[in-house]
């Protein structure tokens, strides 16, 4: 599960950073997280193809996060992909997306389905390799953040041993899920003699935007990457609290209070654009392992 | 009357081009036309403060000339900016970007107006320096060029000469208009010794997206500075009629009809993307004072 930042600018597009926008790549497919201004383009910058687009995921409804989402779906309607794209977002905002293409756009030859979300907590979206589950987060208006979790991997067989024992095709479906093998006399061969440990299931959660919150923690606790808004520092930790938004103190001190495996810090307020080592600076002082997001940055979860 | 191009691609943006966006800068105003994905990001890109932005005109509703406004109007929001800005298109879209900023907005803290245009002949838009005047062109959904024309300027009043022959301060602003001055004695004096010629007023013409047609060459006869799309090369002249666009050389054949000043051709189909040299070339055999456009030319009209 490999992220990459397209956006991770707050409010508007500026000649530092773009709107919130990040992909989830996870084996074929790449999930996006939120949309604003400049996604498609973030996306060719990046190198990924718009034709493994497989689902959006919309936290809320401000338009540094929502804003790219017509161009996007536009362009995709423009070229040569007949494949289905789901979008997860509220419905207010399915409504308006809607009347954009309707009125802007031409007619898709792709599939595109939109998935009216609320704010609860709640598996959102399952398929063969992962899950995703929203969480309500506290800010201006209605919105949620996300956790992707890989499901458990199938166990790597050893085609040695799998020689060795003799072991028919037909078996071996079940012993990559962990069953033991039987064999023609009725001998049993430990499953662990047959397969590896699979690299262990990641999960990744997506906090923003939100202000600092026990609900959140709570939320995003044990994961092994969480991205965190972190828009202010510590000198603007009223203005924060004012407009639903977190310090990257307390983005660290969320990452730390969840006891996650690495945080990584976004959503920056422009007024950091000169020098932004203040708010790693600040989140590490509560959370060693921590990262500044920019745009091209990757990362395994 | 300096043109500022900030999108000159077609359809998509790419990290070739930007989709349709240009901005008229006139004394302390501008006039953007056009707004595709990344408006707001070309206008920062530019230098163009969004404080000077007085009107924006949307020729016709595809995706790659609007989807720019929702982004731009909400950032104009979030600045301390508490002016008036109008914005001229045709009414489907204005019920649209109207939803889109009362959902993914702020509430703004400058006067929005919208000003609902058809697709027929007539000036939209006139202030003390210049008119707009729209034009049909045919497409494949109802589309307007712009013809931007400054008002004849005041004649500059020569001091010395007014010193010369007394001219009291209330004479002379009727002196700019042309008005020859009678001093004490009943003796006139022609307006030509105290003036000088003002530079001529310019005009500049915006046919984008367009398919070749006599109607646009009459609308646009005579302009200084026509920008005229080129979506395709001769070898696609048949694409360019089925999707209600031109070829360049159609533009240098419009250009030469119409007896312009000067060719400014753009929103260039991404084919030609690795060498646009083909358009230019094309367009150049029928009218030689051609200009390709680029995200980034600035031009006089």
């Amino acid at each position: 599960m490999k992220i990459h930042i397209l956006g991770c600018g707050s409010a508007t597009p500026s000649l530092k950073h773009m709107p919130s926008c990040q992909v989830v790549e996870h084996n074929t497919h790449l999930y996006m997280i939120d949309c604003g201004e400049g996604a498609q383009l973030g996306m060719r910058k990046a190198g990924l193809k718009f034709s493994r687009l497989c689902c959006i995921f919309i936290s809320h409804l401000h338009g540094d996060h929502v804003l790219g989402l017509p161009g996007l779906l536009s362009t995709l309607a423009l070229h040569d992909f007949n494949g289905t794209v789901h979008v997860y977002m509220q419905q207010k905002g399915i409504d308006v997306i809607k009347a954009c293409l309707d009125t802007f756009s031409h007619e898709p030859q792709y599939t595109l389905v939109f998935h009216p979300i609320g704010i609860e907590q709640t598996v959102i979206y399952e398929d063969d390799a992962l899950t995703v589950e929203t969480f309500p987060m506290p800010h201006t208006t209605p919105a949620v953040g996300f956790i992707f979790r890989e499901k458990q991997k199938p166990r790597p067989l050893r085609g040695d041993m799998l020689e060795y024992y003799n072991v028919p095709i037909r078996e071996r479906a079940a012993i990559k899920e962990g069953a033991d093998f039987v064999d023609a006399d009725g001998k049993v061969i430990p499953n662990k003699w047959l397969t590896t440990d699979p690299a262990p299931a990641r999960s990744y959660a997506y906090a923003s935007d939100t202000m600092k919150s026990q609900a959140v923690t709570r939320a995003v606790s044990g994961v092994d990457t969480l991205f965190h808004e972190a828009t202010y520092a510590d000198d603007k930790a009223s203005v924060a609290r004012d407009r639903g938004h977190s310090t990257a103190r307390q983005a660290g001190q969320c990452a730390a209070a969840a006891n996650v495996g690495k945080l990584v810090i976004g959503h920056f307020s422009k007024q950091y654009a000169a020098d932004e080592s203040v708010l790693l600076n600040q989140a590490r002082e509560e959370f060693a392992n921590t990262t500044l997001a920019r745009e091209g940055l990757t990362f395994d979860a």
